[in-house]
């Protein structure tokens, strides 16, 4: 038996979206036609309004409709002289989420990985050093991911900073809060125990 | 930090699919508008396409984009006198992929759920009970799923089959081939007793 053209194509598009395989593209598929058409209209219009309007900052590259996005347009924010790089968006909401940061950001869209042909200019390190060039920059604070490509793009970036004389700094890595030791995976534990600051005891 | 509205709004759609949380929405909105625009605009696509010609078929009710679906066309099918009757078009698709039945279907979109205002006819069974007056049905096989609602279901299909004078099946539930006693629920544990089937030594 063969499913109809339409509800093949529908379930094969689907898969596109991460973390969907075919058993949860077909539930979908069917769902949507079975009861959500009109959720499912909505979606389509959404994604189209969202790839035709969204494009990326010109300051600082994240996703946005407008040339440059909220957060480089505040000016408070620009004087604060702090520079946050972070791999994504999705970085810069998780940060902005905590309140404990007040400067700009900078997001490559990626990290460096020279295997698969991403090399700097592919992240905007060319962009980012004439904004340290031009900017009055006093800390560049580095929030890539703690994997490979992570540390080596912080880096990479780090060296970019220090020949512009601009302090740098790396986000602490270690055991998470409200974390129990004992499921804590090793490379994590490593740093923590390698960051360890010494207890001042008044 | 507001998201960009056109992202809020992808966000808030893709949260029309079953199983996507809040998270998995943003990291799929995200995901699409960093690295897969091209796939994101098929898909809006195969949404439109689907919506717009996608109907039921006129015979068993199952999704498809003729008037009435390649299995009901087929008259080896027809001929069987055999029609079972499912929940969902995913259930037929289900049971296709055994190759245990080769006859005609019946697919209610659904089953009785009076609470939620769902009578007979919301699930097609006026149009079933036509059907059997009109058809040389021989048999009716209930493969509605095996719970309260799915059971009430059948059992309400099997007083209209007595009625016409229809023989009617109810697929076998009970311990899944391959499964451990130890992990099967309670309720299929019951069934398994209940419908347990003498051991015949030759
Ligand atoms: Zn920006
Ligand atoms: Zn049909």
């Amino acid at each position: 038996m063969r499913l109809s053209p339409a509800i093949t194509e529908l379930i094969r598009a689907l898969r596109i979206l991460p973390g969907v395989g075919p058993k949860s593209a077909q539930r979908m598929a069917f769902q949507i036609l079975e009861r959500q058409r009109e959720g499912g209209a909505e979606l389509a219009h959404a994604l189209t309004t969202a790839i035709e309007k969204v494009g990326h900052c010109e300051v600082c590259r994240t996703l946005t409709e407008q040339s440059v996005c909220e957060l480089c347009a505040d000016e408070q924010r620009r004087d604060s002289g702090l520079l946050c790089i972070v791999e994504t968006p999705a970085d810069v909401l998780a940060i902005e989420q905590t309140g404990q940061f007040q400067g700009c950001y900078f997001v490559l869209m990626g990290h460096l990985s020279p295997l698969d042909g991403i090399g700097p200019d592919a992240i905007g390190l060319d962009k980012l050093a004439e904004r340290l060039a031009s900017e009055a920059i006093t800390e560049i604070i580095l929030a890539t991911n703690p994997t490979i490509e992570g540390e080596a793009t912080a880096h990479y970036i780090a060296e970019i900073a220090r020949q512009q004389g601009i302090a740098t700094s790396r986000i602490a890595h270690g055991v998470p809060v409200g974390g129990e030791l004992e499921y804590v995976d090793q490379a994590t534990l490593g740093h923590a125990f390698s960051g360890r600051k010494r207890v001042e005891l008044d």
